[in-house]
């Protein structure tokens, strides 16, 4: 079995990469280790950057994303008891929207299978080999039992944080970069009104929070916990009062109402260098993953894949490896912005287990700086909306 | 012995509280343990924000920093041996200025005599009764050997990080903010010329290096050390190694030449609270002191007095509390501002002893966006030139 892109992984980076490449008439095959269904409902990201959205449109794939999803022009930072907007449209002149990731995932997937792509959901022992050859191959195990050999022009690992791809890359070649973070984010979805219009992004002594939405009847919110921290050691009532005493202030109260879903989510940065490695190339949370403050995963993965199809297009018009050469370069750019980002909004919120009186004064001379000045606050919003993707 | 406001230190702070109550008709007795000679002869800081200078000029003690110092439009941000400025005029509107501490406070010590005022210079044994009484008292022993009390309606402790006057305050009713970071300052006077018109300040894997001048013929140095580095351990061969490895690329070296001066700054951040106690009030180094990263010590005494001779000067004509009630908290405000700059610029640059590959990238990242980023870097430039002064 042949494909010009053998692309292993059906999340954001692999199908829209897929997507993308159709557009240039680009064939590729993607091969995946989960079920649709489970992809469908495995609940993830959700704040996509106005450029996100706009190459969702722009090629087809973003009506529902405009009609369902939640277009947010700012955000709420919120530090002793009082609320401070930060105006993305004026600031930035660009928006997010809050639309689940996993929508997105099934727009992308419906819209290929409509295009008649080969996506091999429930795939099993999947292994690379000659990613160093003209002919690398992705070897599997179909989801009827097949084994397959998909032998392809270039690979794109888009396998996501505990995927195989990266891996392939002896060590002696590859750079790992990580720092993990001494606290986690205890996650909760409520069946309740909304809180409040936008985000809030919480600073407070007992630590970081932010309140989200996920539709007028859900809510998503987050606080700062140990990493260790069991979930299901925790009573309702101590997770509400934990977060009303987190957001407390001028009155304002989060609406309570019925948990029914709760987990700590583990915050760490990585990226892996090269992205590039013979004919595997690396895109998305394979090649990156970042803390979930900046709200940059899915962001960072379509990204990548930009630059990915636009570097395959000129490959396989031309021949000509100078932009795949420019790939890893060109998005670890944009990498490390984001890691600087993620890094700056999970330090300025979150209290470290061995911070001082200080340290937390000095955060909140920051989110008073930050918040009071024009031009922290634009560069805040832009980072925050997205930096411009290169198209 | 009697005056309206007795201050205690002859440093930025003292002395140009001093000067901007005499313009209210107000009088003051400055108390300083140190010989004038000692003052005007010891090297500190040397960078003016653009309010700073402004008010100097105003308040006519301005013209020998106008010709004498030199106006500076933007830095240099230094890293992977790259140069990148930061154009204050351009982003921020304003300068700095380069002139060093121990001139201004000349000036301010020539302006003073010249008006006829009353600076002990070479007091011992200074202490402070009474602060919590309206008649408040700095007893000292005169250069004479005379014991001296003076009586006052209110005291002005400015009296530097090392001085008496916040410990007048009792520790139950204060809170000191403090951190010490884990490396120094290297500091060297050079006979040389210029290696640069602007101010370099460097990011590099071996830690952080700043290039600053003094005169044309006299240049300041300085690189990140231990901060139980021990000057005299270096030879002048070693000095010059670490700093030309630390500026290294793209062909650009210092202009060495003879090292006639070495030291090792610590690296410090602190904040004393409340800057008033009853009929004390704190300025300058006597209430917070920042590291040197951000050159925010010598215009953070100004800002404070600037506030505090409003104040008084609400005060005397009018009996109210009210401005000198407000004034911890006003001024307070932009000393958080401050030591959130200087730790910024400290984070950013800096090495840290535990610092990872990760960090490093991440720190790189970070520079790479503020400085190719209009708003980060108008952001910096803001901080950097001083914001208003609340005037």
């Amino acid at each position: 079995m042949r494909t010009q892109v053998g692309i292993v992984g059906a999340g954001p980076a692999g199908l829209m990469l897929s997507h993308l490449l159709a557009a240039h008439g680009i064939d590729s095959v993607i091969v995946e280790t989960r079920e649709r269904s489970e992809i469908e409902a495995t609940i993830r990201a959700g704040v996509l950057e106005q450029g996100t959205v706009d190459l969702l449109v722009e090629t087809g794939v973003g009506a529902r994303a405009i009609t369902e999803g939640a277009k947010h022009d700012g955000v709420q930072l919120r530090f002793q008891g009082e609320g401070h907007r930060i105006d993305f449209a004026k600031l930035a002149g660009r928006s997010v929207w809050l639309y689940p990731q996993h929508e997105v995932l099934k727009d992308l997937i419906a819209a290929r299978l409509e295009q008649g792509a080969d996506i091999r959901f429930g795939a099993r022992d999947v292994s690379l080999r000659d990613v160093t050859s003209d002919a690398p191959v992705i070897a599997f195990t179909d989801a009827d039992g097949t084994p397959v050999e998909l032998r392809c022009d270039v690979i794109a690992g888009c396998d996501g944080s505990s995927g195989v791809s990266k891996w392939t890359i002896p060590e002696s070649e590859r750079t790992d970069y990580f720092r993990a973070y001494p606290f986690g984010w205890f996650g909760i979805l409520v069946e309740a009104p909304r809180s409040s219009e936008e985000l809030i992004y919480t600073h407070s002594e007992r630590g970081f929070a932010l309140i989200s939405t996920r539709t007028p009847q859900v809510q998503r919110m987050y606080f700062q916990c140990d990493p260790e921290e069991n979930a299901d050691d925790w009573s309702d009532d101590r997770i509400w009062d934990e977060l009303q005493s987190r957001v407390a202030g001028g009155g304002f109260r989060l609406a309570e109402g019925r948990i029914f879903d709760r987990g700590v989510i583990p915050m760490r940065s990585y990226v892996c260098e090269p992205m590039r490695y013979g004919r595997l190339l690396l895109a998305g949370d394979a090649a990156h993953t970042v803390p979930p403050t900046g709200a940059k995963g899915l962001n960072l993965a379509i990204a990548d894949v930009v630059v990915l199809a636009r570097a395959l297009d000129s490959f396989f018009s031309t021949g000509s490896t100078e932009l795949l050469d420019a790939y890893g370069p060109t998005a670890s750019r944009r990498v490390w912005w984001a890691q600087h980002f993620s890094w700056w909004m999970t330090s300025m919120l979150h209290t470290h287990p061995d911070s001082t009186p200080f340290d937390v004064r000095r955060q909140l001379g920051e989110l008073d700086l930050v918040t009071s000045s024009t031009a922290g606050a634009t560069h805040l919003a832009q980072a925050y909306t997205g930096w411009p993707l290169d198209r």
